[in-house]
């Protein structure tokens, strides 16, 4: 095995584009061809395939000198069937070529020889839909994220457990408070990615392997998650479009201003164009998206 | 809209072929390239979607007099990327044209148009990957299943979300109890299943378009959760290879024998064949499988 960049764990390479860009902007590819700018659809003629791939390489390009890394959501490719996972396949190996960091929005979770063979199909190099890092759910137990982790490990790999979610129905299950304890579920799962981390944390970050996706919409339990888990990088959704603000987020990141990235998918993707000039408004909403959030989450 | 068959209900379906094939016997695909038999590969030549494809076919050919449905699971084609997955397109369309009920095993669950184009991607007709019912999972609470619900009353499609796994790791979350009451947290889920699912009861059976898995390997919890969801069918993994027994899986049947069918995936894939006939050890497997079961569950 090389000693390149790519095997290096993730998660000190995501610290490394933070430092290098000021970025903990995650900037989401979730393309909804009904909002996509009519000059991509005419240039693809009615090629879905074509018609992702282009748009999410422009969001590569005109976010990449802001975005910390990318987080493309599979569900808006795999509604299309073969041909929107062909365009999946060609986008994050574009962005990987690019030497830009992609988290495989997945949300996963499987038993045993079910959970290896995802782990297979996103994290091993040389597959069709290799990423950086995955999400997974957490439902299922400890036992069904062991084969990511190990996985992740071996690999130089990053996964993102779903540990409190961003929206409303986060209170049904995870905000449940457990008997003869003041834990929520959510904090018992949070216990369960520490402990899974705990073999895994980066002599050079302190940041463990296994992260945890906690939303921006509730800074209380963004604050508890942060508090419980030290070590575990964090995913945060919810800003923008959600209703999150970056201050908001500021409580999912370590004293340092390291430890978090905070994602942004609809505003980056489909930003206001007053004139018409989609390429453009992505460059600037990625560049502001990306300013606010570090002067909110990172001290100097 | 047609009145066909294919736009009943699911569950009425899958009653319909209980009573007609005397089965309530779920054969999962999980193919494992490594176990297929050496005819398979010779035949593929090294084409991992000529294999995959070959060998779900013949468990279809085989096991279908003995099936009430199929169940593959996805993971074991996205394994193999893109030309897994073109397996995976091929397999769930063959096995609607023979009319066998199938069940993609894809635990998707995620928010709003994201959860949208999940059940976009699986439950609309003419789709790739169109079956006939999903399994879904829960963490993200009841806004995150609420998509599917409508796509599958739409569609005459079935759900199966996730209250308690068979696997150990179910104690880690499922098993919690809720502070202030007796409950345990999967058992909030079945009553998220149950509230879902209610404005969705079928007057031929009985039975709402939105069920459950339920572990055999849990007696107690099964039938907790067969009591506690009256109008819920249930999908019962966990029995032979797992180690739940028939009389196990018994506790997840309503008293007539309806309302639930219960997963075999390794020992019909790769049953003992001391003659080296695969096709008809797969035969026999599945239909000792589907005596023991009917005779175990279904009264006379």
């Amino acid at each position: 095995m090389t000693t390149s960049t790519r095997t290096a764990p993730f998660f000190d390479r995501l610290e490394e584009a933070r430092r290098t860009k000021k970025s903990v902007l995650c900037v989401g590819i979730d393309p909804r061809p009904e909002r996509i700018p009519e000059a991509f659809h005419e240039a693809a003629g009615g090629d879905i395939e074509r018609l992702l791939t282009d748009f999410g390489t422009q969001v590569l390009a005109q976010a990449g000198p802001y975005a910390a890394c990318f987080k493309p959501q599979i569900a808006f490719f795999e509604q299309h069937g073969l041909a929107g996972l062909k365009a999946f396949a060609t986008l994050v190996g574009e962005a990987r070529s690019r030497n830009l960091l992609v988290i495989g929005d997945i949300k996963r979770g499987d038993i045993g020889s079910t959970a290896e063979a995802y782990a297979h199909a996103f994290l091993e190099p040389g597959g069709d839909f290799e990423v950086d890092a995955v999400t997974l759910n957490p439902y299922l137990g400890a036992d069904s994220l062991g084969p990511f982790v190990e996985r992740a490990a071996a690999n130089g790999k990053g996964l993102y457990v779903l540990v409190r979610t961003s929206n409303a129905g986060a209170k049904d299950l995870q905000e449940l408070t457990v008997a003869d304890s003041t834990d929520r579920v959510f904090e018992r799962t949070a216990d369960m990615v520490t402990a899974l981390g705990a073999p895994h944390v980066s002599e050079t970050t302190g940041l463990s392997a296994v992260g945890a996706v906690v939303g921006a919409t509730s800074p209380e339990a963004g604050a508890r998650a942060r508090e419980r888990m030290p070590h575990t990088p964090l995913l945060v959704p919810g800003y923008g479009a959600q209703g999150g603000t970056a201050a908001d987020a500021a409580v999912c990141f370590r004293p340092d201003g390291s430890g978090a990235v905070v994602n942004a998918s609809r505003s980056i993707n489909h930003p206001p164009a007053p004139d018409g000039d989609w390429h453009a408004a992505v460059a600037r909403a990625a560049q502001a998206a990306q300013e606010e959030l570090y002067a909110a989450c990172c001290p100097d």
